[in-house]
């Protein structure tokens, strides 16, 4: 195939999005919609990548900071066609294919786009490859009328369209494929004789055709087409992401039990036998390797969850959480940046930060690394097959080590050798019939 | 406009609830259906409201004590007709409108409510203005046929209604606008010669009619009509009105990671570019200020979030809490009747209750206010910048000065001074080889 | 009725589970999917069962170790009319019904094969009763085309019917009632002549018409017969028991706030006005008396919860959980194996394990029984009315007598007599200044 450049429109302003954030930067999947764009393309080896950028351009500048491409502005908003011909200066001199992608529509396919450019290089030579989808309800997209196979005997916007026009389902999704060269100089023979003022992108097929050179649909599911301008359309895109996402855990064995209640994000990798209780958050980086199983209302991101291990019910997992083959972390723990061997457990109400957690070892209900003094992290080293009592506070750093015991309720500033037991203890003391004198004493002041 | 009197119908026994719970207190959204209806009645300045009660009027006359409104009595059940005969009592020497609604219609607006009041001051002069909707499925709703524009030819209930006049879609809600004189002189005129020997309210068209005087219908969306009678139909219109509610919080500029997943209460207030993660409740008397983030599994009831604050994943936020600019509240975290000044920090694990937690103050994970001594309730104060150790217990009443520092596991009942470190501590000790002889004693024992 | 014997099919692969686990054990609500078909068997007081198992039959013959049937042993995967042949053994002698089902259709009901039953009894003795159905979608099941009344013309594969039996909607399910002696003389007349080699089951009822016995078709809902082949189609079968699951739960009078988001096992029992918040699960053996208010975000397994209890937000109620009347479980409060007393409270991050507490007792926040040594459980008993304060730790085998107070922060390693208050505290210290220093030093660091 030809060599290819991308050129990404992200001049819109996104004002329905009522948002400061830059609206292809909003999350999709965890990860900005851009992104899953730029993730796309990467697959595709392009030559050169522009992003043509207008408003709010700084938030794209620091996102894109460590990406290989070049941002080309688009001072004033003049329409799609005006946007495409700011990225003529980054293009100068390349000879190949371009293809035209949309920052807020993040869905497209790398197989789709490879299909776009396959076809601008079968031998009827097609001056521009569209993007065309059939969707449910076509509304008041553009369409596009076919001629013969695929070729595109006019495109035709909703509001100009005739009744027989508008029953056509195949719509134009605005991306489309064609020769750099082509590109530019049918931009420069676009009008904007329109109500709006603006030079349409979608004009280069009328300007194509006057040349004498035709143009063909590429169709793809409306899936992949579908644009976000507001939040409820960044909504429905994400809930139709993740349920193609469940779907596809489904289908290479893990359980969901209730999939509408389980949230993936776009890294998320889930092994073979995995249970999912309902209700489960999947952040970004999250392992799940096979047999294990998570259960209801847990939390994970930046996690690895070894084979056969054990998460939840309200487990948080935090960035940096490392949980080894059969470990198990129970309710209303937390765990960042620490790591924790096979078959290691901490089952209850318990928080592990910056920590080792050796083999085997059992962290009782209630235990809290302190692992910062209000400036700087320490790190907690529990050695194999230790056992730390429940409401234990291991202040770091420190060392507990292998096989020892600290006991319940104790403040562990010193580090404890192996298979000793280290315990802070006060002598317990009774008072005798003074819980009986507190109540009649309160008792009396409540009643006067 | 002419003045205004509305009369309530809650006098149905609501047995297809199965509840020892007035039909009419069932909440919505939060809030009990009837306190909707009342709420919404409200803001159009009724002279004279009555409801109309009967089985189990106890626990309307409790929940109704502290509202400017007249309960009238329907000792039998004979008809809706009869039920609002009821109201003449409560209504005598009123000269004006009156709104006929039902308390187990919450859903309707007063903007509707308006259009049926202006609709009756028009120089045409309808004796009634009849609420209609048309549902996507008619079902055996009674059907309004109009004649020339919105006058109504006739009504008819679905069992007696031709085939053609099934097809049409137009329903009748049951809920009207007509003058007071009107309405009591033409419900001495109904008859109760049907199957059920009731009294019904819709034949007063028929009524109005014969005496020369025509109806018309003014038209809602279905939403608005809908009456609920069953659990099951509760869940409906609480899922539809959630639905209109989330849409509402990301056309203002909320991002709602899962929409559906999101539970607010009727009063709930949202702010701009707040991010709201899967499975969060909002109980009543929530605020979230602009740019605040709620993570996941977080329940708020009565507590205002401040700017930028982040809370969850598991927060817990009761009556009372407040939380400053930029402040973070963690998982496993409680909060009630508390305020956490600007970028204040509970993070982990801790209840927090009967307290104020300075600016920039640090509460380390398993921190628990000790605020009740089983009588009564005692605050603890926190200074600015202070940070509490993990673990701690801190006895109220309590106060720890700013900038102070409380070492881990302490049990605080006494003062600590600005910026000094206050601790209660029991020595360190450890056995060597203690751990190592315990597990060989105990695997002895489990052995045998 | 004459008497039953049933075989049920449990001898596929299941490869598209993809799953190690076999395919008729991966549960539906809580249940493996044979077990409720074995439970739905039981209520029919069958003579005779047996399953019919294939590969993967070692898990099986562990499942149903105590069951009283019978396992038949396909060897090789040679059709659903070999596979039932392989019961003939199992049911040799036996003169009566033999009704065919599926280990992997779970939802068949017991009056729809009682109805089953009886029609192979009726006075017109029909050869075989097929158990029909009319999806909403017919797709590709075979279609069953009748002839006069129930009476069964012919049955026709989808790839072989032609457009206007294609436009039939009622299907073949699989299952079918007829006598013993007629199942196997028809089996061994059934050929293989087709493109998989192999016997088919429905073909016995052409045979069964060459021997001039018709054949009836009994019909059920569509949801009775949905088989399960993948964990997508597990996914859809468990949505729909949960809906169901759900309108009961609401017919019978308890309020879900959010329907959608709660979780039934199949043998959870709810009273009435229980009160259910969004994104509760129930987990197998919990029962729910009438007037609790379970919370969102709760997690129950194996609990019950007396009259008026309240539970959550985010309580998790293990196996051996006992609620009394009107006691509390409040958020972060994990209860396992304990029994608490009537209006007995624990309200916040508190661990209950193997302990009993008494009437009107309160739980601080922050208590945890250590009931574990790394070998062996040991019980708490806690009196009635008594107070254990924040933090506590009470390490068992412990008593707190009845009205005895715990301080805040204690480590319990010794009864505490009732009336008396018991504590361990270390003295409280102050070092003025210390704060202060600590920060400017560790700023420095942080500076440096």
């Amino acid at each position: 195939m030809k060599p290819l450049a991308t050129v990404i429109l992200a001049a819109g302003q996104g004002t329905r999005m009522r948002s400061d954030l830059h609206k292809v930067l909003h999350p999709l999947a965890g990860k900005p919609m851009l992104m899953h764009l730029l993730d796309t393309v990467e697959t595709l080896d392009a030559e050169r990548r522009v992003v043509v950028v207008g408003k709010g351009r700084e938030q794209l500048e620091a996102a894109l900071a460590s990406h290989p491409l070049t941002l080309a502005v688009q001072e004033e908003q003049k329409g799609t066609g005006h946007a495409v011909a700011q990225a003529a200066e980054a293009l100068a001199g390349f000879d190949g294919t371009v293809l035209v992608l949309y920052g807020d529509t993040p869905c497209i396919e790398a197989a789709t786009l490879q299909a776009m450019r396959s076809r601008l290089d079968e031998a009827d030579q097609p001056g521009i490859v569209v993007l065309a989808f059939s969707p449910d309800d076509p509304a008041a997209y553009g369409r596009v009328i076919l001629g013969e196979g695929d070729t595109i005997a006019r495109m035709v916007e909703y509001k100009d369209a005739s009744a027989e026009e508008r029953a056509v389902r195949l719509c134009n999704s605005g991306m489309m494929a064609l020769s750099a060269a082509d590109l530019f100089r049918w931009l420069g023979m676009v009008g904007n004789d329109n109500a709006a003022g603006e030079y349409y992108l979608p004009d280069i097929v009328m300007v194509a055709a006057a040349e004498g050179r035709h143009s063909v649909a590429v169709e793809c599911e409306a899936w992949q087409t579908a644009g976000i301008n507001s939040r409820s359309e960044l909504a429905l895109v994400e809930r139709d992401w993740q349920q193609r996402r469940r779907t596809r855990a489904m289908a290479e064995g893990a359980t969901l039990l209730d999939p509408g209640t389980v949230w993936f994000s776009a890294d998320t990798v889930i092994g073979r036998d995995v249970l999912v209780e309902p209700s489960v958050f999947f952040g970004p980086g999250v392992t799940v390797a096979d047999g294990a199983v998570v259960r209801a209302f847990s939390h994970l991101e930046g996690a690895n969850v070894g084979a056969g291990a054990e998460v939840g019910p309200y487990a948080r997992l935090r960035p940096g959480a490392e949980l080894g083959e059969r470990s198990k972390v129970g309710n209303f723990v937390e765990i960042k940046k620490a790591k924790l061997g096979a078959r290691a457990k901490a089952n209850h109400l318990s928080y592990i930060g910056d920590a080792e957690v050796g083999a085997g070892a059992n962290i009782g209900a209630g235990t809290i690394t302190c692992n910062y003094d209000g400036f700087f992290k320490y790190r907690t080293r529990i050695g194999e097959g230790a056992f730390i009592g429940s409401n234990s506070s291991l202040v770091a750093p420190v060392n507990v080590g292998p096989g020892a015991i600290v006991g319940a309720g104790s403040v562990v500033t010193r580090d404890v050798d192996g298979d000793a037991l280290g315990v802070t203890r006060a002598e317990q003391k009774q008072l005798s019939g003074w819980a009986a004198r507190f109540r009649e004493r309160q008792s009396a002041k409540k009643g006067s």
